[in-house]
């Protein structure tokens, strides 16, 4: 008969028992990455490659670093150091470092799990979130969690979870016991700066209104570009709670401080293929809005051609979403399907936006801005108590009038270090413009935001503040041969010359047509 | 009434427009990629950052590039070229370059198309095929595609398309009107060597068979590497070609010349993540063989514990989809379902499997090893119509009892540059080792083919041809306290310690148990 053995089996990692000790040759070139270049030889001798991550260990710190090898730049017994990684963690030439094989990220089999259609546990979650933190997790493996969150989804829970992490992942906001609340807009409309006279608005009606906006990847102005045109943006969340216990409001650069910034992190893989999967989005953006403390929130959700979102009943059902993950983090959420069919506003680049938003907290500027700011101001009001159904558009508009708004603004634009005095007249727009007239008679039947934005950026926006595009017509406009449609401005003819170029094969505005497309 | 206009719209990505001329400054260090560092501001100025890819242009060639920056090591003016793409494109100091905005690959809107359960045309297929081998597709766009064929699928058209796009995708084997056959073994079993054994029978047999072997990337010793111990493994596609001419047979490094080499570009990527999605993996290993132009192959997959394939019934599954695919593609194809769960033959490491193999065709040696290799030689024999249907082993074992095989191997070890006359005894194995003797007494229960292989890696293996692991025993033997189970070979003291200290937190070989596992 048998005898039956039983044997505990410890799983570790052996690469780990490889490990060798360098010294640090700084090279002076900034890669973005934490890269190292070791010795090819030597490297080899050690089972590492190019391409390879492993660990870097000095002075009991650790950081995970990404391998290069070359036979002339370091002797065997070196290490290249690139400028970033001895900027970060403090390397000089000679310092003794080590170099680890490392562990394989626990991640990796939880992305497996969620590429072969399982649901993952919070901690799983948790951890994926982490080692992507931790740069642990390369391009590579980063893409496929965003794929596998795309193709088969993320449940309720798993939002959750991620959501959480993303707060976890850096700093938060305390503001102490005040009514904090928020906006946010899923994006893809050209000029749409309704930030910039919602949280005015908002705040001089008494309410707490840290907004942290974003700077554009690929559109033509963020808002945080637009508001930089008239004070700073960069701020620490200390200072920014410093502004807000102040004014009530703040518009600042969100990147500027560690709120939520797994984020940041996960749109430089999500870019590329302009990946948006449904659930990463609401983790994302609900993230941010737990990390500021925010208990009542307006999304705005643009719907229309071009836009991420193509149809009403898909805006429906995101809105749903919103307020069904919002209610399990403790948010009250309330969900606007907008019309994303066209630019808002009549500027689009940032110093021609920043004039919109002058305008109409002065009672003036274009309409569509005006009554889409009023509209999602008063719905923040009601939704947050402040204001009884059905007023708070009034309430909005009598605080424009008033100019209360207006002053709101002026404070905190002192508060973030500009020029509470600003007329529309200060702001410096491109001195090299650009008009296009209607080469037809017609109606126009479509403004594209993403041409209207491709102009913009090619005419120097939004490095170049008084760059963009100034858009003189609306949908449905009736125009004559010879009408005035819009008009680029540059800061150098150079600029300008290129974004008259590119017009050739744009159609910014199409005029009403019978002939949609043929099928052959 | 309106007017109703009609336009057609050019689509054109007006990026392409920017352009700048800079003057190469070479930079020693070799990165694997092409990598350009620019000034940091002036890459700015054009709206190119780090990790931006754009096109290089020299002389009317172009390259696709990713780009770094630093104010530092370049000058305004100045392009800072690696190693790498100096060589490869003969660049050298003060050669003037055009840095241009690259177009978005067009593969990115098939990959999405992939993503969202689409289905490819052959062209679509070719597409992303191509702008991989032009390196147009960064890691995050290549893990996204495969991905999206791991979770989605591929059906047999996307597959014969992708088969097909590889092989176009290289160089491919011209021999002429001779009889071509083929084998492959889709991997994961430790020792597993059938090849160098049916190689020669075959050829002996008077098949054309040209046979292009991997090296290892995570187990001890690939096909390559082991053929390396007696001969040079790597030649160009007419050397190969001259090679098999003369002998009928030949085994070679595939890598070492460009036939279906997307396939090492698309390897780099599912590595890390271990994804092999099937229809990738079917596209790949025909793709390879048409390359060669087998008209009947034989495939081996092994099925058990620790394998690719964890039963039978999906092995057969998979069986048949290989020939179903074959059959489309002009192939006939035979897919035998093997024992994978334990090594095949004694010894795992390059010179210790090479001694099983001169073992086995001078007629002696391990008798699995022996017995799957004419089992496999005689089933091909049978399916190419050079033997009669039942006959393959016993002519196959005749091919070696009479020294024929032998005689063929060693004219192959001649072709390939190695000495016709080596010996078991010629063959240099690890002068460093330690023998592991059972604490218990019972039967073995398994041996693991993952452990073994990494033992023989901590140990030295592939680099080092003498290390490895020879394996005394077969799964099911008896055995007693003290009995031999296996013995580790390093070329050096140092990687012995380091295989044995790996033992501490290893199981290689398992006594039976009866309890498996706990569920609390």
């Amino acid at each position: 008969m048998a005898e039956y053995v039983e044997r505990q089996v410890k799983k570790v990692d052996v690469w780990k028992l490889k490990t060798y000790v360098c010294k640090v040759k700084p090279i002076d070139i900034f890669t973005g990455k934490n890269i190292i270049v070791l010795n090819k030889t030597e490297a080899q001798e050690h089972d590492i490659y190019s391409g390879y991550r492993t660990e870097l260990r000095h002075d009991n710190k650790s950081a995970v670093v990404i391998v290069d090898v070359s036979e002339e730049i370091v002797e065997p017994g070196e290490v290249g150091v690139f400028r970033d990684l001895a900027t970060w963690h403090k390397l000089k030439k000679g310092d003794s470092v080590e170099i680890v094989h490392m562990d394989r990220p626990e991640s990796i089999g939880y992305i497996k799990k969620k590429l072969d259609k399982g649901m993952l546990t919070d901690k799983e979650i948790h951890t994926i979130v982490n080692e992507i933190m931790q740069d642990k997790l390369s391009e590579i493996e980063t893409s496929a969690w965003i794929v596998g969150a795309y193709i088969n989804g993320l449940s309720d829970d798993e939002i959750i979870a991620l959501a959480h992490a993303t707060v976890e992942s850096g700093d938060q906001l305390n503001l102490g016991k005040h009514p904090i609340v928020d906006k946010h807009c899923i994006g893809g409309v050209a000029g749409n700066r309704t930030t910039m006279v919602m949280v005015p608005i908002i705040a001089a009606a008494g309410l707490y209104i840290p907004k942290t906006s974003s700077r554009s990847i690929t559109s033509a102005s963020g808002t945080a570009d637009t508001m930089e045109v008239l004070s700073n943006v960069i701020f620490s969340i200390d200072e920014l709670r410093s502004i807000v216990l102040k004014a009530k409001g703040a518009i600042v650069w969100g990147g500027g401080m560690r709120l939520a910034p797994v984020d940041d992190k996960l749109i430089r893989v999500r870019h590329p293929l302009s990946l948006d999967p449904e659930g990463m989005l609401l983790a994302s953006i609900l993230g941010k809005k737990k990390s500021v403390g925010a208990e009542n929130i307006i999304i705005d959700i643009p719907v229309g051609r071009g836009v991420k979102v193509p149809y009403v009943e898909r805006g429906n059902e995101l809105a749903k979403h919103f307020i069904r993950i919002g209610e399990r983090m403790g948010m009250r959420i309330e969900a606007l399907i907008t019309d994303g069919a066209e630019p808002v506003g009549n500027g689009v680049g940032p110093a021609l936006e920043c004039i919109d938003v002058l305008e109409v907290l002065q009672g003036r500027g274009p309409d569509d801005l005006r009554h889409k700011s009023l509209l999602m101001s008063g719905k923040l009001l009601e939704l947050s108590g402040r204001v009884e159904k059905g007023k708070g558009y009034g309430v909005a508009e009598g605080l424009v009038a008033s100019g209360k708004a207006m002053a709101k603004f002026t404070e905190i634009i002192e508060l973030q270090g500009g020029n509470p005095k600003v007329k529309v007249s200060d702001i410096g727009i491109g001195s090299c413009t650009h008009t296009v007239t209607s080469e037809v008679a017609g109606s126009i039947f479509h403004i594209d935001n993403k041409t209207m934005s491709k102009l913009a950026r090619i005419a120097g926006a939004p490095r170049d503040k008084g760059a963009g595009v100034l858009v003189h017509r609306i949908r449905g406009d009736r125009v004559e041969i010879g009408d005035k449609m819009f008009t680029l401005f540059a800061e150098s003819e150079a600029k300008l010359d290129f974004a008259i170029k590119a017009l050739k094969d744009l159609e910014p505005i199409e005029m009403r047509k019978m002939l949609l497309g043929e099928v052959k």
